[in-house]
């Protein structure tokens, strides 16, 4: 019994999940892999702040690069808002599979691409197409974070005192982000201003206005 | 007794290896510091993705990154998937020994190349260089994998209970990634999209293909 | 009882703040990614140590970096600083909260940049703009610093032990480093030489001296 | 007593030592900040191989990057092998204090220049300079490392059985590199290839040579 359940226990880990306290390495690498990725994606956005090698007023050259600080305040603000919301949401996990860690890399893979779409936000600042890209990016990123949140709800992988909670307002409140970013960018093609304004009112009053409103709608079915 | 063991245990620790459990700081070195350069040599890939400056038409532009957009995602994929076999096989290990560690750093040095050869891919991708490049840095860095397996499979320093499956289906499965990627070499001197067709069917269905073979083919030998 | 503490614990978890031990996890990201941050920053450092292509004469070249290893040296060694705080700092901390973790962030948002004005320092020297600019972001890091350990001690997310050296050591001692930044961007326009220097005064006898005023001033009101 | 012991812990904590054990969080950062130095660093070797945008004859312009490659595995060489030294140094640590973490630091400047003076002697192979500088940059490292083994030797800071042995063999092996990289300085204004024919010999046999002298001509002190 034990003889044959061990190549499954290996080849097929992902099927079963594994307990955090059970893999404690293993369950560090995951998070440290994506803290990683966080760090060095959230520290690339100061390569695009570049002065040219022979400029003569260094202080014109400095406030020329406005547009670029802008985008720099924006995205390390949206990284790092990402970077809580994983902390909170793998804080509430107690075991692990193998697709959760492919959902966590296809998230991460938009997260990489925010240096990116940043340099283009902060060089073209005029141009819609930047705004849309940006938007898109971060649709895509809060998009498949969703994703991660309701398979590991589904798949029994929270904590148990944490399952509803999570359901109730972390799901809602990524779900509201992704809608928001799609439909800023429609909304870029007209105006980059209202776009960003829009990302601007989701990023203050987001989560807050949905955990007002989870809490205001629907009652918690577990009351004792 | 004591007394004469101990330079020994220090000059020489690589010759017995060490276990995980006496020396938990020193193994979540070396997966954090191999986990540090995936994470960054897969953060890395977003540098190629890159708006020239005074570019007028930023649409047309970024359109113009179709192949540098697919080198992306192909080696985000790839670097992601060496990283959870990575994750897979040191979650296998109980004990590690300094020949290990150098193995370890050989193989990361040909990831750590990765950012090179996708960059090149994106760029020059009608020149068969970039691919048969491509080709040969995976090819390297699966056989250089399938070394460590082997390695800690013949020192032992595997966990009992994992030891028989790894060496059933991650061996096996990890040499034919390193054969298909050295034959994509020759091939992609004919067809580049051929070469890259053999990437893609190894990266969506190798690993099935290998367990599946491997259970039917040969029957565990220690069934109860 | 238990059920309605639930949603609150996951939703809320900033507003009570959580022990160390029984988020070790949680609490070791937090670290991690700050670390990944400032190893990224000061590893960044070097890429302005930069030899153009083309260059006939190498050791010519090598001793025109002059104003660059010089902006290196100090760049390392304030983020060096940085991160000795930083680590002093947490290793008193016993709880933490969202509160904190954002205005981590915050801190980090500005040890980020320091790489771009060390850049800006090493390549326009003679330019009172660069030692503008870089004390500005020294002042402002130093700052957002001083309100971590504020807030933390306000909260109580200290050891108690740690509470009044921390309180009475390192506020005092970060507020002087603000201090002295903010003092040198004034100073800067009239002679960069005059400002570097002050910097150079805060880091060799900066906490000495405030430890040498706090100890004579102010008895420790806790005596036995 | 309590109380008065207080501040002195935390404000001169460097002065004592910490155990390990006692400071588990903060011990793991040291070798975590210094994990991300060395991945960074060592995945920063990637940048200089690169192919001009408008290149015509793609594998030509790989074949050019012979000297680039070469000094990339140089590079990779030495940084893997400074990292195995520093992960089996901070293995025989038990407790560790603030110069050790400023040492730390000072050795860990040295690392960080490694990409820069590696690029260097890739672009610049046939220029005795970037041998030079190349050869100083390790020598400074190895030697700052010395000091770091030194140190903690002296101040006791090193797990009892295996404070002899580092003695030993870590210290003289260390100092060997140092003095054999400062000897190739002179050598390289003579002939580059001698200068790299030395870092290899000592790449290849140092340390085995190191215990073989050191085994012969000293027996140890504490036999039983």
């Amino acid at each position: 019994m034990e003889a044959s359940a061990e190549p499954e226990q290996v080849a097929a880990e992902g099927e079963t999940g594994r307990h955090r306290r059970d893999a404690e390495v293993e369950f560090a690498r995951i998070v440290a892999f994506s803290d990683g990725v966080f760090a060095i994606a959230i520290t690339l956005l100061v390569l695009p702040l570049d002065i040219p090698k022979h400029t003569q007023d260094l202080a014109a050259a400095v406030w020329e690069l406005d547009d670029d600080i802008f985008a720099y305040v924006v995205s390390f603000a949206v990284i790092g808002k990402y970077w809580l919301s994983h902390h909170r949401f793998y804080g509430t996990l107690e075991r692990f599979d193998n697709t959760l860690m492919g959902l966590n890399l296809f998230y991460l893979a938009w997260v990489v691409l925010v240096p990116f779409t940043s340099e283009m936000l902060g060089r073209f600042s005029e141009d819609s197409t930047s705004t849309v890209a940006y938007a898109a990016v971060m649709a895509a990123a809060s998009g498949t974070f969703v994703i991660q949140i309701a398979y590991a709800y589904r798949r029994g992988l929270m904590k148990p005192e944490a399952r509803e909670a999570q359901q109730r307002f972390a799901g809602p409140a990524n779900l509201l982000y992704t809608a928001i970013f799609l439909l800023s960018v429609p909304v870029a093609f007209a105006s980059t201003w209202v776009a960003q304004g829009m990302w601007l009112a989701v990023f203050l009053v987001g989560r807050r206005a949905v955990n007002w409103i989870v809490e205001r709608s629907e009652p918690p079915r577990e009351e004792a």
